[in-house]
């Protein structure tokens, strides 16, 4: 089930490269990707669960209320990380000319099904 | 002339209650707050320098290009973070029903004269 959304995701949003379900524990549920030269999407997932994890810390530091979503743009690539649950994230990683707001809105409406799975 | 851009930058954008020029070394140049209970936009900031800098690391590991922007939404605060320079950021931050869409925009806007200045 998790596999044909992740892919649904990738297919659906014009750019994207990789979609992962991931615990903040950098364990993925799921994954799925493009196959791109140059790239390990894998080592992508994982690296950027530091960065949310920092994220997290931060949040609970500043007590800014609990993290959902962040976005950041290099000059290669884009990536959109969601939360979907205390111990669970949604990446989706785009080439950076791919459609950001499209991959965010498909993110978002596929929330509250992988809630429902997850829990 | 920087904290005139920041404080430009903070009254035009809706919900927008502070921004700061900051070098990635976690030193502020100038910074511009609106004055709100119970946060330390100043604490907001060196917080978030970790942030970047995580990001930063993980561009560098993953070869994805150079860190542009990022974009954290938590449940109370949203924040907007853009490179400036190879030294500079330049961070915003808004309530989170503020106007991120347009506080972007405006940042944009003022990054090749901080540039300028800056080099």
């Amino acid at each position: 089930m998790f596999k044909a959304t992740l892919e649904t995701l990738v297919k659906t949003t014009p750019g994207a490269v990789g979609a992962v379900l991931m615990g903040f524990d950098a364990i993925p549920i799921e994954q799925y990707y493009v196959q791109i030269d140059d790239v390990d999407l894998q080592l992508f997932a994982i690296e950027y669960t530091n960065v949310v994890k920092e994220i997290r810390k931060t949040a609970e530091i500043l007590g800014t209320g609990d993290f959902q979503e962040v976005t950041i743009k290099s000059a290669g690539f884009h990536v959109v990380i969601r939360a979907v649950t205390d111990d669970y994230f949604l990446a989706l990683t785009l080439h950076h000319d791919g459609n950001l707001g499209k991959g965010r809105f498909h993110m978002r409406r596929e929330l509250a099904t992988l809630r429902q799975a997850l829990i």
